[in-house]
């Protein structure tokens, strides 16, 4: 291969190219072979087609664009750094994967503006891109007028073959081809390679025939290292279709350019080194050192500075347009936009009294989701076809967002868990202020808790409606009953897992989980009843933990419970209590919530002198000791659980008011 | 719709249709919808076509009949008590759902003989069936001799909507359509219902133009209501392409018979009800009341008895011809098939000294992999595209398994972890002395954590190789550095989670993870070396924790450390040693199996009397204060990590000497 003479639009693709191999060797870590395959359509999508305004990065009506790829950052972070955002400077890029860095190993929103997605675990980035999409979609129905498009933007996206092979991308886009979601288009870097080697070990599939069957317009680019237009024809026919999402395949060799390391495994994620560094600097005509990048390619990418200061000024008189001839929506468009919840938003969520009927807490959630509704336009989301079971319907409201009614606000997911994650992320990261939320059961988090991983690292405040939270599921048996998904959900660092006990911890759950932005929550709920207490109320689940019944003076024993056990640790108190016991019972709907609080409130709920302490959870007790500690009990689940009647699975595996009361006065000694 | 003639043929259908509404009337739970609608696929596939042996479920060579649609398992049900398999008799049929009962609400391979996977999370089950016909392809390709072929048999599978909406399902039937497995056959319940509805508010891509573009052959049969002629043609063309797997789609109407439920989503789920019931009773001309059967049914298919023993005395036959023939092949072949291990398997685990250079615990997997691979043949296993990181290999051996060498026994995954995951599943299901492996960065144990939940549920002794196994990853960043990954999978009852602390325990880890066939194992593996201990050894490792290091008499304070954080605790405890306190060393590499010890071990290795202790692992603390209690401390990680070089991220996390020691002298006080 010989380099193309050096034309403006090579050197501007060389450049990424050479900025790719510098940063990486002298990081001595990361992925090179992306950023030199994909240079050419990085260029062209960027130079010829995306509107954005680097100097204003979160400019809302953007071009949204996803690095699916996101071991392939280096060609993120050059494009951010060529066409001249403020976040990726040279420096940077000599940092790269250094700490502290605005340019880590893999591209996370939280470092860098100008990312749009946090990316690195293969499909998720096209599966965000898919929530991207449904958020512009919902929002330009909502808001647009026919004199004011206020919301216009498309979302491009670049995979590789690895995104492809994910079946979380598989599930997104094949809901994204029934929404039609025509402004999504992804350039499909199909070079061949993947760390085992070439793809024809494992992923030999007809790709392009795959999203023709999810209903994607497909094309294929078949020389991707050199043929800018053949690309950028590309670009501009899925753009021109409407109804479809667009999927361009574009043959690329990885790691072009570098004589002896392109079209291999080695090249994806090694430093080429200084030698075949320099020998790919000659194979590319590049004269420059490292990290020196020509003026005129700088002069050439920063158009877009200019441009994009004039695609912002131009929308904001289409705003201004919209404010005048329709200043409600505008109003709310525009709160929306400044991530303001509208004013008493909580006012209709329900209190209860202990003559309220008990219910489950999934239905408790049925409640919120309609009281909060109304108030909340912006809070958007649906079930992975568990509607009925999850109970996440807006009550009142019918119909859903499909391809001809993408104004309505309830996501038929279908049985796709992991990409309904994904979506809630996506719709969470284009920052509009829409809230998501998604149901499943809780035991099927672990079907999508890579992406609800990255809703917590990526500090985006998805609501997880979770139910059938225990083993008193009942008949559906131990594949449908969660056990240790609880404890594991509270391993994670930035999540918010919440377990009420009743209707007013359901309430000040949901409470929390809206105002809550910036982390995600779980909502884990009951399948079955409960009583609601007497002293329960919204504001306490705010400190996590709390003291719901006590005693006089110091508690010989304190129980912990929350959901559905809640109740079984009043009634053992008021037992033990009639019995000449002080017993103190703590409902603790939010353990992260409570170790939030303030190490004098904490020892004020559990004093550290007191050591008898029984925890009650319908869970494994992985996690409980922290409270429990060396001295206390639990009654909790050690097995996996088993198929009957809830009830009966609830007494078999001792949540029955004798075993706690047993275990209690064993406790009590 | 008007039920066809009571031909002996409908009346064997109608038999599953009733049986299944009746239990689920019976049970009030439970879904007659599936089983309704597949009776003829369910009859036609187990009169006409399947090979089994009801009075020997387990016979080897047995085709496998896989319901990857779970919830339908009262087809399942039906078809094992009508062709006379005496795990599931009327009277457990009448206990469908109870606590206790052979007919639990999922089908469980642990309660039920005949059950060939457990299924219920969906798209779990074909996935499963994916590493069957692995499993038997490659045994076939292995043992198989021109006059003795002793592994022939098709593994079938009937498959709903929900199945072919699960990511893992698109990515196990892409590898399987790489892999041309032609004796995976698949049939596809297309009914347009789910439980939110009809398909198309979700769910409206061309399923079989996707499994074209893996591969596969396909084939629509259009009234599967019905025409059994036509579904037995369809599975007959299927068995003749051989090199390739089969779908077949078949049309039905869910909840077929029911006059005012039928084609609804009510009927998926929910009982019929009395009423509904007679109805159906009705229109499909059934005269007969609930949980009776007619005779000329029971005759009818209880051929399979007699076919079924015939079938496996011609096996015996062949058998005798292999063991006559090739009997070093055959004493090897039915070793694995008995479950036994070869003599002397772990003689080459290696031993290390302090002398022996430090390596990352990956690397010494590698090395008990090379050392294990060819002394326990039926090692099979690889990874999802990360061979070179993961280190799977077996040392020496080239090729992988591919259509055209499925002898091989090295796995090319492609980028699809949970496929992986229960491709390791159905390797194990297959019940034949194979033991299946697989290989991914810890952190995307996330991703494959739906089929880890089912290893450890169905007691599959599969082994998950866990490389890069927290923040020492490094520059990779937080989307690749494990730190609520552990914790999470040490939440799973019946999952051992080994995190092994040098070269030792790594090969004490393998033993045991080779020598658990009931339980799967989680290798928690570093990137970055470590040194090897003086007192560690393949055999403490079995105790789960032991002391490692020790002073006289009491203990003034305990360190407890795992993995890469193993040596820190051991040079912390010497330098407080020479400041003169009492320091034990605890080596904890996998808390389960310390768990199993007598109260007495535990008690000795971790006195009560001694609060003093002190954690240090580089991964959340959650679940460690069952060993850290109200009055020891950790060195831990209490938020996700950061891209960085490996070193430099542990240092800013606090794994450093200063550190340890700081906190340690803080609780000697």
């Amino acid at each position: 291969m010989v380099a193309a003479p050096a034309s403006l639009d090579t050197l501007c693709i060389n450049s990424i190219r050479m900025l790719a191999v510098d940063a990486v060797n002298k990081s001595n870590s990361g992925h090179p072979g992306l950023p030199m395959g994909c240079a050419p359509m990085g260029y062209t999508l960027w130079d010829k087609f995306l509107r954005h305004n680097p100097k204003n990065p979160k400019w809302f009506n953007r071009d949204r664009f996803v690095l699916s790829a996101g071991h392939g950052c280096m060609l993120l972070y050059a494009l951010l750094h060529l066409t001249g955002y403020d976040s990726v400077t040279m420096e940077d890029i000599k940092q790269f994967r250094q700490l502290g860095s605005r340019t880590p190993g893999h591209p996370e929103t939280f470092e860098t503006d100008g990312v749009e997605v946090t990316a690195g675990p293969l499909g998720a980035g096209i599966s965000n891109a898919v929530g991207l999409a449904i958020a512009e979609a919902h929002l330009a129905a909502k808001f647009n007028k026919p004199d004011a498009q206020v919301v216009d933007h498309f979302t491009y996206v670049i995979m590789g073959d690895g995104c492809n092979q994910e079946g979380v991308s598989s599930e997104a886009c094949s809901l994204a081809g029934h929404l039609k979601l025509g402004k999504l288009i992804a350039l499909y870097d199909d070079n061949q390679i993947t760390i085992d080697g070439r793809t024809d070990v494992s992923f030999t599939e007809d790709v392009l025939k795959r999203y023709e069957s999810y209903g994607w317009h497909v094309q294929h680019v078949e020389e991707g290292n050199t043929d800018i237009n053949a690309i950028s024809e590309a670009i501009a026919n899925a753009k021109s279709v409407t109804n479809q999402p667009s999927l361009i395949k574009i043959s690329t060799t990885i790691g072009f350019g570098s004589p002896n390391k392109s079209d291999t495994a080695g090249v994806h994620g090694a430093p080429l080194g200084e030698d075949e560094a320099n020998l790919t600097r000659q194979q590319l005509g590049w004269t420059h050192p490292p990290f020196e990048i020509p003026q005129e390619v700088y002069d050439q990418y920063r158009k877009s500075i200019d441009r994009g200061k004039g695609l912002e000024e131009q929308w904001n008189l289409t705003l201004a347009t919209y404010r005048n001839n329709y200043p409600a929506e505008a109003k709310e468009f525009e709160r929306m936009l400044r991530g303001e919840l509208p004013e008493n938003w909580d006012k209709d969520l329900p209190i209860y009294t202990p003559e309220d009927k008990g219910q489950a807490t999934r239905k408790h959630s049925q409640i919120c989701l309609g009281a909060l509704g109304p108030n909340i336009p912006e809070l958007i989301g649906g079930s992975a076809d568990l509607t009925h079971s999850n109970y996440t319907d807006i009550k009142g409201e019918t119909g859903s967002f499909q391809s001809n009614s993408p104004e309505k606000r309830y996501l038929h997911f279908g049985v796709r868990e992991h990409a309904m994650a994904a979506i809630l992320n996506g719709i969470a990261y284009h920052n509009s202020g829409l809230i998501p939320y998604g149901g499943t059961f809780l035991v099927f988090a672990d079907y999508m808790r890579g992406s609800m991983r990255l809703s917590a690292l990526s500090e985006l405040g998805v609501i997880y409606v979770l139910t059938h939270d225990s083993i008193g599921v009942g008949e559906d048996g131990p594949t449908h009953q969660p056990v240790e998904t609880i404890p594991s959900l509270r391993a994670m660092p930035n999540m918010l897992v919440f377990r009420p006990g009743d209707g007013n911890e359901t309430s000040g759950a949901y409470k929390l989980a809206i105002q809550n932005r910036n982390r995600p929550s779980a909502l884990c709920l009951s399948r079955q009843g409960m009583d609601n207490q007497k002293n329960s109320s919204i504001e306490k689940v705010a400190f996590g933990g709390y003291v719901l019944e006590d005693c006089d003076g110091i508690p010989d024993l304190i129980f912990i419970g929350t959901g559905s056990e809640l109740d079984l640790c009043v009634k053992a108190a008021k037992q033990l209590t009639s019995e000449g016991n002080k017993v103190r019972v703590v409902s603790m709907p939010c353990v992260e919530l409570f170790e939030e609080q303030t190490s004098s409130y904490q020892e004020e709920v559990l004093p550290s002198s007191v050591r008898k302490r029984l925890v009650v959870e319908a869970a494994a007790s992985f996690g409980w000791h922290k409270y429990i500690g060396l001295d206390g009990d639990s009654v909790t689940m050690s097995s996996f659980g088993t198929s009957a009647p809830g009830g009966v699975c609830l007494d078999k595996f001792g949540f029955t008011l004798d075993n706690v009361i047993s275990k209690a006065n064993r406790l009590l000694g």
